[in-house]
C-alpha cells in the first residue's frame, strides 16, 4: 500500500534492527484519514472470505481493526492482554511471549463471542516474529473458529512470523513489508 | 442518546453497584456501528469547539474516539499506560488511581503530540470518580493545551467525577447517565 509505505519513510523512524518508531501516525497519535484508507484496502482483500468478526490485540490494533470491520459490516472483538495468568472458567486464554520486547503477557478472549460458526479476520499494526498472532490464532481455533486470514499494517519480513503462519496454512496479507532495518535504514519489498 | 441507552437496558448486566458489564458491545466484543452512531452524536456536539485533536485513554475509549476523530477530521492521540513509573524526559507522566478496580497505574503522553495550540476534547467509554479523566486533564494541561470537554459513553452519575471535573470548570457531555445501578438494576436520568 503506498500511501502507507510513503507516510513510513516520510515520518517513521528507524532506530535500530528492530525497532521501527510510528508513534506519530499508527501507535500514539493516530493519523485518522490513514486507518480509514487502511480498513478500506483491508475490506477490499477479504471482501469475499465470508468474515464473521475482525479480531485485534489490544491496543495499536484497534483502530485499524474498527476502519476495517466497519468497511465489512461485522463486529469487531479486542482480545484483552492481563499482565498474569488468573485461571477463568469463561475466557479461552494463552500466553504470549514477545521476543522483541522481552515481555510476557496473558492473551484472553471471553467464551462468549466466538464460536464454530465464526470466520475470522486477524488485525494487528505490527507483525515480526508473530508471537502476538499466533497467539490470536491458538485462542480463536480453541473457540472452535476458522481463521480466514492476518492483516498486518508493518511487516518485519526479515523475522520469521511470516513462515510460521503459513506452516499453519495461514494467509497474510501485510500492507507494507521491511526487508531490511537498521538505524536510519528502511527498505521495503 | 437513546440508541445507546436501550442497547445499555437490552444487554448490558448490572452485576452490583459498581459494575455494569458492556462488554458485548463496548469493551471486548464491539458494535461498530453503534461507535460509528455515537462518534457522529459527540462530533456534532462538539462541532463549533474548534477542536484539534481527540485524545482517548487506552483501551476501550479507542473504537468511540476514532470515529469522533473521524467525523471532526482531526488526528486521535491515546494515552498509554504503564504498569509503573519510569522517568522519561520525552513524556508527560501522572499517576492515576483506579478506585473501581483498586488498582494504579501510570498514563503518559509524548511530548511531540500536543502543545499549547491545542484545544482537545477527552473521550471515554466511562466515568466513575473521574480518575482518568482527571489524569488525561493533568497530562494536557502540562502540554499547555486547553480542554474543549469530556465525551463520555455511560456516566456514573451517582459518584463524583462529574461535580470534581466541573469544579476545573470542564464540561462533560455524557451519553448515557446512570441515575440508580445495583444488581439487575439500570436507571438514567
Amino acid at each position: 500500500m503506498k500511501l502507507l509505505k510513503d507516510k513510513i519513510l516520510k515520518e517513521g523512524s528507524a532506530l535500530n534492527r528492530h525497532i521501527l518508531k510510528v508513534d506519530g501516525f499508527i501507535n500514539h497519535q493516530v493519523d485518522v484519514e490513514l486507518m480509514y484508507e487502511i480498513g478500506k484496502d483491508f475490506a477490499g482483500h477479504f471482501k469475499n472470505y465470508q468474515i464473521t468478526k475482525v479480531v485485534t490485540i489490544e491496543s495499536s490494533g484497534i483502530a485499524p481493526a474498527l476502519m476495517t470491520a466497519k468497511e465489512l459490516q461485522v463486529p469487531m472483538i479486542i482480545l484483552k492482554k492481563q499482565p498474569s495468568k488468573v485461571l477463568n472458567t469463561h475466557l479461552y486464554q494463552t500466553i504470549v511471549k514477545s521476543f522483541t520486547k522481552g515481555t510476557s503477557y496473558e492473551l484472553t478472549l471471553s467464551k462468549k463471542f466466538i464460536s464454530s460458526n465464526d470466520r475470522v479476520l486477524i488485525i494487528d499494526d505490527f507483525m515480526a516474529n508473530g508471537e502476538a498472532a499466533r497467539g490470536a490464532v491458538k485462542l480463536l481455533k480453541m473457540a472452535g473458529a476458522s481463521i480466514a486470514g492476518i492483516g498486518i499494517l508493518i511487516e518485519k519480513s526479515f523475522q520469521e512470523g511470516r513462515q510460521k503462519l503459513e506452516e499453519e496454512n495461514i494467509e497474510i496479507y501485510s500492507l507494507a513489508r521491511i526487508k531490511k532495518l537498521d538505524q536510519n535504514v528502511i527498505e521495503f519489498f
